[in-house]
């Protein structure tokens, strides 16, 4: 038995929810507020399961109640215990081609626009709106391109040829994430075409985040 | 032949020399100057190699020119294609927990404290250097927290037992780069002492940013 400690916005669950999909696994979820009572993330119970205080977690009953954080950390464990359907390709440097680019998204855009660092934009640095929605769109507009042109090895088709994986597990959640803040999607045809690609797959479709349990 | 993409004060390009070295694999080292010339890696040659204008960047010249970007996507090819030494545990959970981690380093702590996001804060956003000083100290302080208290599984020894492997190439950098910055590293006594113990050892000396070819 799986449980994916998640919150419905969160992009990271977001990963994590599709990547179970795509294996076909079932999972319990246990929705943790990110911004309700001071950040449920932040409370004594959930930071004893997770001293990292962020979503998402899974914890893994069967394996001895093993509890795993950081979403690409999951999506590595995913693949080593459950291989079939795989996520990642088989040969070494195009799986390299796929975790580069998931992770130009984890790393390079993604830690920039969350809701933590907006706050702080706000809040202890005195960021005004206008300013801090052009600092979210600037890192998402640079790494999107970089994205871009990343994918040209894949030529139109999805990371695993014929079907989405790892790669689309990460991409998806960020193009929800940039649609949401307005983002200017134009210059990336790529990944504009290969997010609706995905968006129409129920493995996509029942992990996005407003058919969540916990969404609002 | 291996040829590294790199810059002496990247902390991701730090950890995979180290990584290099754990692994005792010879390799040239080209530099990449982030500053001078307006950013090398924003220069056409370098562009075309690399999409995402960033260092790392690993070229395995026996494996067709492979050109592989992002730190952490390099160690995992590494460990991939020359599995001996390992730089992973063998147990999935035991690399789910050095992945979350390594992770929690790659994705909460470096990239909100990178040369370009901290240019941002000085330049668009005109944040003065004791706000920007604050800002680095907050992330490092906080992501370093987490890391401390995941440590505890290790118990005083390195992530494989008698020896370090991926967590320490990414936690070593994180700890250079604290110190450079005077983050008080006082509350985090087992981050301090693995720190310690990694920087004795060869593999990790010659990995040090001072000792490199472009070390200014």
């Amino acid at each position: 038995m799986l449980t994916l400690y998640s919150y419905w916005r969160s992009s990271a669950a977001y990963r994590v929810r599709i990547a179970l999909n795509l294996k076909g696994l079932a999972y319990r979820q246990v929705p943790v507020h990110l911004v309700q009572d001071g950040g449920q993330q932040r409370a004594a119970d959930y930071r004893a399961l997770n001293p990292q205080q962020l979503v998402p977690l899974l914890v893994d009953e069967v394996n001895g109640g093993a509890r795993i954080a950081q979403s690409l950390a999951i999506l590595e464990y995913l693949e080593e215990v459950f291989p079939v359907p795989a996520i990642l390709p088989g040969d070494p440097l195009e799986r390299a081609q796929v975790r580069a680019l998931a992770l130009h998204i984890a790393c390079e855009i993604h830690p920039l626009n969350n809701l933590r660092v907006l706050q702080y934009l706000s809040g202890e640095l005195g960021v005004d709106d206008a300013a801090k929605d052009a600092w979210y769109r600037h890192w998402v507009a640079t790494g999107l391109a970089a994205v871009e042109q990343g994918l040209d090895v894949f030529a139109g088709r999805f990371s695993l040829g014929d079907r989405p994986g790892y790669l689309e597990a990460c991409l998806v959640p960020q193009v929800y994430n940039a649609r949401r803040f307005a983002c200017d999607l134009a210059p990336f045809p790529r990944i504009r075409q290969l997010a609706e690609r995905c968006e129409a797959l129920e493995s996509f479709r029942s992990a996005a985040p407003e058919v969540q349990p916990d969404a609002q």
